[in-house]
């Protein structure tokens, strides 16, 4: 595996395609075992993979966890080469944002709710970020993790709108052995919180249970079971508890109108945490722009 | 020459690419030697050349000239065949932007000013559509005319941000013997709106001229000098007129500081055309993505 740094060398080591099959895994580093089954299955369908490492400022609203969000480059390099990746693309701030940058990509509408809403600017930043790598690396698919369903939401929209020449392949979420969806940001949990995180996926399980044995028929019902569960975990504050259409985020009020989403983001202590289901369950579809 | 409606298609005659090198000319129909000058260079230089004919409602405002915008297809069709194109896209509104479409590309900063501050909005329309079209013909090169000098700022400034794997060739302004810059919108003019249309492109050299004597030294002075003169042409009212930095739009003091543009925004009548020139003239720069 090659580490490279720069644009300009990633691009000159990508030109001669010869119909090879490239994916791309775009990631903010500290690789856990979620961005591990993405490479693993990009590995599996592509003949090339290029893994990016960069903690983009553009998706950091002031006083989010830019500066403390964990880097370990060394260890990135060793996951993703491990798990099959050729090549870790590692650009600085000024390489990918070189000063007097000035274009902004937004996709309106399902930014406005969820984590869209708690965190203003957020998704403007993953889709600028997103197709800038787009364009550098020309992937014919790229990886995301549905724990981050919203991001996938958006990225899928963004392919489809601006017709960008990429299969956006949507992946499970990993979960660690109690449930806790894998995040870069449980490292920041204290073993305290580290135990009351388990609440977040019991919780979206048991109210699965419930739609699922009928008990649970409209969308209000299931936000105020799931809101009611998480009130009652000590140090948890909820930001919000939504359930909505998928994937297009709209409101909705009964399950059975449409394939749903139950999305949750609380903070335990000063970290912010999300999840969600999405219902009936299924593999998520993957999106081709006309 | 081959006319394609649908993305589809287009992609699938474009995707053996076997190396050859490929052009695109964007334009909004209704061709004039202008847009021919483009499609021939393009021709020159390029193996393949995509010639598109789209009228792109994203980039007209309310109350503008969306609906009358003159169309003459066939007309489109012999004439890019004959200036050398190979393939003319002539998609509909409704197969570039499917309903639902929420994406956005926005240049911001060299947007706010000279059209941009008449047209809220065009810029994004025209941001946005020349995004979907290099995502879509993915060429090597595209070619605009100078005579929209910030459109090609603002393309520039896009691809240059994003990354985009394009290099934006900027083509000198083809004018009328009588210097009247080539627009579709010329057909707008009456006979007498015609003569009195002459008046912009001979202030832009008058003032030209008296800078190389070195009688017109200020920006303030270039344009006071440029809308006095605009300001005797009877039925002509003057949208705006600026003398700025270019590429970059911004306000500048004394002509020598850097490369400047004086641009010109008017209505004759109901018709509303643009000229400008830069300062020192010499041909456009050719700019690609980092």
């Amino acid at each position: 595996m090659q580490r490279i740094e720069t644009i300009a060398r990633l691009r000159n080591l990508l030109r001669p395609r010869r119909g090879r099959r490239l994916g791309l895994v775009p990631t903010m580093g500290y690789l856990h075992e979620g961005h591990l089954s993405l490479i693993r299955q990009a590995a599996e369908e592509c003949e090339q993979v290029v893994v990016s490492v960069f903690v983009n400022p553009l998706q950091f609203g002031p006083g989010e966890d830019l500066d403390r969000y964990p880097r370990d480059l060394e260890r990135d390099r060793q996951l993703a080469e491990e798990a099959g990746a050729d090549i870790l693309f590692t650009p600085g701030v000024e390489e990918m944002y070189p000063g007097g940058a000035k274009t902004t990509v937004r996709v309106t509408g399902l930014t406005d709710r969820l984590c869209g809403a708690s965190r203003p600017g957020h998704f403007d930043g993953v889709a600028t970020v997103v197709s800038k790598l787009f364009h550098i690396v020309e992937p014919d698919r790229a990886y995301f993790g549905q724990k981050d369903a919203q991001q996938v939401a958006v990225i899928q929209q963004m392919v489809h709108d601006l017709n960008m020449p990429v299969e956006v392949v949507p992946c499970p979420t990993v979960r660690e052995e109690d449930g806790l969806a894998m995040s870069s940001r449980n490292v920041y949990l204290s073993p305290e919180e580290r135990r009351r995180a388990t609440t977040l996926y019991k919780t979206l399980r048991e109210a699965t249970r419930e739609r699922e044995a009928g008990r649970l028929c409209q969308a209000a019902e299931a936000v105020q079971f799931i809101r009611e569960r998480l009130e009652m975990t000590e140090g948890l504050s909820i930001d919000y508890v939504e359930v909505l259409s998928y994937p297009g985020l709209e409101p909705l009020e009964r399950l059975d109108e449409s394939r749903s989403i139950a999305a949750v983001a609380v903070h335990l202590g000063s970290t912010r945490l999300i999840d969600n289901v999405i219902w009936p369950q299924e593999e998520g579809t993957r999106c081709t722009a006309p």
